[in-house]
């Protein structure tokens, strides 16, 4: 009854609204059909363990030649991924690190955090929709005049680390794929761009080459030390939140007193960046508050 | 060893470069590392399911007012999440239904899907990205100068409904949640602005009314029929896919003839728009390809 | 400080009993402890699917062999597995059907069933456990005076089932499955038993046979039509819940009459075996209680 | 076709048995029905962390009455659940520890197990299936003549620990729980046994009071100090692995020499029960082997 009423109403949309508005009670048509909330299924992340979400960009290969990424590396594009990343953690405090290369970013919940009561679904789609609407958003800081062509798409996981050990073999291994990549990388389009190869010949030379021989072929040919290379190319982008002294001049007045500019210094937490190793200990040592303790 | 060559190198961010490039295989370094994959948990959504994936706005009651929104609905607002949904759909073909009201949109992914294998992180994360990305993307086709302030956030789940019948309900009941706000702020606004009450006289007046006296009031105070405002407000927007014969004219060349203008009429599937009633029978009768059987 | 002192009362159990029992709160150490149950994570089975638990004997080759089982079926062995299933089924009521071959055997709950709120681990483990106890508990009264010489393990599952096509399919799978192995090992133990060949030899006059020279190697060499072989092993045990009509005899006193005899008439449900297809649609025709509707 | 085939053999379960057998390749039908496994979802334990499965007696408060079980402990029932445990640990090696008490068994795989692949399902039933099965076999053991008068269930849950803090707080639990119902067990049948209460009675001379007053019961009206009360009862029992050395006598017979009788020395791993305190550090550093390091 109730729910034929609705079903009439809306047959309205197409034809003539009736004399006088109907009247039943949608809230018991409401209560009719809530039992389908009872099929959501509950995905709280493990208690204790650390909560990675990683991104990953849909098609960017071809997103990339659609706005002339320079290559090997862009550094508009690896600016808007940091930025977007950066606004990812001002709205999500509880991620204590993230860490990003190529179109991919990883952010770190701590292991403790009662975000989204630890709801792995809510926590992977803000990330992923914080993250994409930041990018287009802050796409003209770093693109400037030239236009973002369609809304760019990106995937998300979740995955829980139960030991410091474990987290730090996660961020070690995207590190170490960084690098691998932008070795190959920085080779293949030197030997393009400045040794004139075809990518074919790039390919087949690179073909089985280890690491020592790629670094190499970068010094001796091209007189390249690839450790000299742009950090931020080589080591990916970590960051983190810190403390920071801010120091900003008032005017007070005290009573009895004329009033006087007066230097003030508050510690502020801001996010910081490092394009730097993260997977020996000095990083860690000297930012020992990232991780808490595994006991 | 690996791990200390490439901490050393790493270290090299802030020190000098060495003479000759590290020439350790990484790769190994990498291999070292994978393990970690293996904690990713499989999330495969069950078989023969409707996979939803529902978008909620973050704080939109706050994002509304700083983007100065007109009550009790925005048309701007509301075109710009339909067609932020409508990208959504164009990049996942699986999708065959979606609907939305207020700042929330879901989507229904066929029952025999296998986008993203099924993966439900992969799924949630993307239409939440692509729905994000999008909505910031075409703000100025429905905002125009007015400046979008800060990139908006949303956050989904993944429901899964086993039967044609759970699927409608659950369709209904988002309705026939779209319908009682719908008709609440309706008589709550009418009150503020036409009937000149405050926010909290107007909240005292609907204290524990019915739907019907809801009705009432805007039928004989304010000579509103309620069934005769905007369906789009009322019964919210309903996407789906529809074949349309699409006729162009075309310059063709028969061998032994002139070239010559021909109609060409294709037949293409378009997302299209309704703000009808999906709680009845006949809109399902009058798309029966929305539906799988269940059989 | 709790903790210590109840640590140290532990001690005592090497250690001479202090004078004056510890007067702590055990109830507080409780609720530091407690949070541990917050670990426990939800597996409530998705709403409105079949629910199928299938069990399979843990090294039954070899307890199959310790146990002298005839070969290729033991009927003692067959008619335990039933037994125990059955007995599961009297326990946890909504089971409305239960198939079983081999040293496996599968319990279907109701799509609707609310069963330890549909928690997955409760209802594994409670069949697991109920089949498993009364394997033992039953063996006599199979196997009369000889022995079991260790307790046997079995291991399960959970499967869900959206529809009435897929959990009839799933039976079909089993079913198919116990007719394939039926036929070869009625087969292969003929070769050996009647036909005097060794099992190497078996194994290689049968490897890449289609079943239908397997029925011809038993129809022309050893006069045995597969089709009259005993339809327990050909098609395994279905076990459904069916009302029953009792009469039984009561002494009945109505006032004013003698007490006499009457004939009473009860309606009881039982569960019932069948060894018949379930592959095609008689078996549902003629038991059409067994499946909810889809719609 | 084929399943037609199948079907009409089926139903020859109640018809006359065709001439000819059928000839259909029913692993072609088993193979069309073969898609069903893929609705098995994969519940594997998140890596690096402790498995924990806990058993809880199903009715046992009307098992045990039903069996006239001493009150409040009987250490018959006692001791064949630590006899099911131990069977229970013997099976599945990668058990380091488990804790009992009353109708209760926890059983902890190590935190790199790699048993049924980690398969939360397969590991919880395989458990809950042993120890019923082990139930049953061993009941005369414990309770010679007095017959079991039906197949007792067990139900379980898997519950993940990702550190040793989280794990020995989880035991912990159990163990404050354990000392908590004993204490208040012990009080309650000394007040009926010794002190002619009615149950009732005793129940209300014990609401409300603390564990300091319970202990003041037992001691200043009954002369008992519940520390020097059986520690199986307080404590529950722990089983873990130890290695104990064996020396059994051989007769050697060396090359020109005399066959003698020789003693021989063998390490062996015996499960070993303890009935003492798990809470404080004692037992810990006592079996250092137990835990596995967080990093």
């Amino acid at each position: 009854m109730l729910i034929e009423t609705l079903a009439a109403a809306g047959r309205s949309c197409f034809a003539a609204a009736s004399l006088r508005p109907f009247s039943s009670s949608s809230a018991m048509a409401k209560s009719k059909f809530e039992y389908v909330r009872s099929f959501e299924t509950d995905d709280t992340c493990l208690r204790n363990c650390y909560i990675v979400v990683r991104l990953d960009g849909r098609n960017f290969h071809k997103f990339a030649e659609q706005h002339q990424f320079a290559k090997p590396n862009d550094d508009r594009a690896l600016g808007l991924m940091s930025r977007s990343a950066r606004s990812v953690m001002e709205e999500l405090e509880d991620i204590t690190i993230a860490y990003g290369q190529s179109d991919e970013f990883s952010f770190v919940f701590k292991r403790t955090t009662t975000w989204f009561k630890r709801r792995a679904s809510k926590l992977m789609t803000h990330v992923a929709s914080q993250f994409s609407s930041s990018y287009v958003f802050y796409w003209k800081e770093f693109f400037g005049e030239q236009p973002l062509l369609y809304p760019p798409g990106f995937d998300g996981r979740v995955v829980l680390y139960p030991t410091n050990r474990n987290l730090r073999d996660y961020l070690s291994w995207r590190q170490a794929d960084c690098h691998i990549n932008n070795l190959y990388n920085t080779v293949f389009w030197t030997l393009i761009q400045k040794g004139g190869l075809s990518t074919t010949q790039a390919e087949n030379r690179l073909k089985g080459t280890l690491a020592s021989e790629k670094n190499e072929i970068l010094f001796s040919e091209f007189d390249i030390n690839y450790n000299n290379e742009s950090a931020v190319h080589r080591k990916g982008t970590t960051l983190i939140w810190e403390k920071r002294n801010e120091t900003v001049s008032k005017r007070i007045k005290r009573p009895n007193e004329e009033e006087q500019q007066v230097p003030v210094t508050r510690s502020r937490k801001k996010v910081e960046a490092y394009h730097c190793d993260i997977i020996g200990d000095q990083f860690w040592e000297e930012h020992p508050d990232v991780l808490e303790d595994d006991t």
